[in-house]
């Protein structure tokens, strides 16, 4: 199913969805459907058999189950030769290496694993940690929903992490700040020297924003998110790009180039 | 000069200046330089005589010149009967009653004293009072270059003040928030039990955002000043008005309607 | 039902919901539903009949239906002294003025009328009007996802009749601009001398700016709508403050406040 | 001068300014000044001789002149060794190639002719460039003072182009919009099949947001420029640059990589 000399571009790619009825799943099965370049041919979940997958053909797997058989299904796909796409969550550094071990014995196969198939976020962190070498100042001010338990959320401390890193290589010091009459919190978190402010209120859903500043200007990239749908575009095209990335790609970073 | 009865509405307002060669009086001689239906008549500072006032016939004073000053001046105004605009700082309450008694003796003179002459800003605060009691999650953020001392900035304690007022007043409880797992400081500073999040970055001026949220929607009312002339439309719409206000007006807030 | 004085003001208000299967009317037996003031008793729909309402000892009536059958609706609830929230929509000056006729005849039954419950939409245009005497510019930019039909949106349309109207009773003259190289449509629409743009993309839902501006600052008033349930807050607060309010109140500014 | 190996990089790099006596020029003495890395040995204008240049050992000339004594300037400088960042406008395709011709002929100098240095407005163009792909929809609001003769800007005007080549380039249609029923101008201005809106109002200097649609989320790229001086960050970091650069760079993005 990988020989990529032998697809017929002008017919749809199939499709397998594996965790087809979990809520991520769902939304794919009609993000697939909805793609005139793509076929749905199998949807499996808990209880059905692989075997399904490989009946029907898929040449491209999207998996979003749970960490306790996500590595059983990827083991699966390499062996059968059918490229993945990965949305479950808890992939450590030493799973990272396993996959890639299978890869190494099945050339032709692809694989993408990324954390947020969000392409606004992904591109806002990828812009942040590009500008931040030219910027004197930085802050990032994230605003969700008041049920979300974390603050900051994992994404701005990650963008955070990433533009302290940027600012090192660049040899910038420490942003400016002459505050020194301060309400405890005023001045947000500190993620690696960087000022996060976390916001909360009803009727958001998820939206960042990085404010860079310099000499009479400021620069800023903002990314609101409003439902879980807005996923969708990065999934399907990790799927169009998959088959021509043999081995393992991480994160969405790369296909966006 | 202050019998309204007798002014003819064609002439020019006669306006003189005190603390004329500071940074703001400056500004105010710019601006009443520029309007139409204004005359500068007088200009004083530190060294100079009153009575420069009075023999130019000015009707209204702008006073902006310092604490140890500005009651002294005020006096005299109200002696003379010419109206008077205050924007010099430190107007205690024990201050405001000295200056209700002279204008007591005198009541055709009006005088405006106010803390802030930025209709946007003033506007804010006001808009921001009236929404609190319709939305259950409110948060500030206010964005200052930063060269700032303190954080959050006067205006910001100021409007989460008056919001927590409106909430109080209108029986809603604390705005809601689900945070268990927070980096000290993300969530803000609590002011009155609002949340208040002050950001600092070259290249900003002074800008403040209030962001009120309920079901399904979010009004946010934002504030960005960017230079100090930005107080010389509200001196002059007191300067305009003073005439027609006999007595004390606090703030800028009864101008505005 | 509408005597208020034999009203327990500790028991939950009897709420009935005509059209309660349309895509509003079920948001609304939902918000009902989930109000802790407030009970559920009967929800009526095409095909259904009133008298259930009666039977069910409804004191406040919501009715989203259709133009063709709502007066027929709204008759009857005065008849049976029910107080209505309405939000269908097709009440031109002649209904409104039937409907009077109705409540004048029924002292202690009250009625509101109107055509958006948004109470962050409704406060935008208020503010907005208050605002427009006190700035010398102002534009409005709407955005809406890419399938609406009209630009700019009605919301806007009418916000820039306010202003207007505002701007001509403060005897404000036409918005400065020097604008001589224009790429036609650039400047946006003028609606009563007020510039409007219209924004369409992917992803957005319905959004609406306000700005102000004068020497030095900005002044802007922004609401962002994220789905029908945003209305429901404007509806539950009708609901409360119609029994106290005997006749018919049109928009949902007077309540508020 | 220009033989890197020789260079002392614990030493300030020595730098002339020629039109030191313009708005641009002034301003780029002062931020010279202030760099701790450098030196500003000798201010040229009108009337003064460019051996002064020569003279005081300058390394690197800054040039913000006119049109008209441009080339010449720029002639002296390749001839002596001198390395120069220009942001002096007019520059045309064949004033381009006749500087390449200079330099041709003497490999060690550097020059980099920008017309605009403003790091937060090229890299907003850079990072809408590389997003464009991967969103269905795109539209440009640019905001500035109403006393703007041209609308849309030309630096919006320069985005929607090369926004149209990129989607072009990956295969995207138009942009998605049902409209049917537009007051004319809503819609704004089309660049080359892109929508650009341009905001007119007094307290506005100069801003450009681009907003990105895709299913369920928005990505935005804003620049706010306050002033003048936001154009020195960008001068210093290629007065920085030139002396590793030899031959001619074009614009500021090179140096932004």
């Amino acid at each position: 199913m990988t020989d990529e000399q032998e697809r017929n571009p002008a017919e749809p790619l199939r499709v397998g969805v594996l965790g087809a009825r979990g809520r991520m799943g769902l939304e794919v099965c009609k993000a697939v459907d909805a793609a005139a370049d793509m076929e749905l041919v199998a949807t499996v979940d808990q209880g059905d058999d692989l075997s399904a997958v490989a009946e029907a053909g898929a040449e491209v797997v999207v998996d979003f189950t749970t960490p306790d058989v996500v590595m059983e299904n990827l083991r699966w796909c390499v062996e059968q030769g059918v490229h993945a796409v990965v949305g479950t969550t808890g992939f450590t550094e030493e799973r990272l290496e396993q996959v890639r071990g299978w890869l190494a014995d099945k050339p032709g196969v692809g694989m993408v694993i990324a954390p947020n198939f969000g392409i606004g976020a992904v591109l806002m962190m990828q812009f942040a940690a590009r500008a931040a070498r030219h910027f004197e100042s930085v802050e990032i001010i994230e605003q969700h929903h008041p049920r979300k338990l974390d603050a900051p959320s994992g994404t701005a401390t990650h963008t955070a992490r990433q533009i302290a890193q940027a600012r090192a290589e660049a040899g910038l010091g420490p942003v400016p700040d002459a505050t020194k009459d301060e309400v405890p919190g005023a001045r947000g978190a500190q993620i690696d020297g960087i000022r996060v402010h976390a916001v909360r209120a009803t009727g958001l859903v998820a939206h960042q924003e990085v404010l860079f500043g310099t000499t009479g200007e400021t620069l800023t990239i903002r990314h609101d998110s409003y439902d879980r749908a807005s996923f969708m575009p990065g999934v399907l095209l990790a799927v169009r790009a998959v088959g021509d990335r043999p081995g393992l790609t991480v994160g969405l970073d790369p296909l966006l180039g």
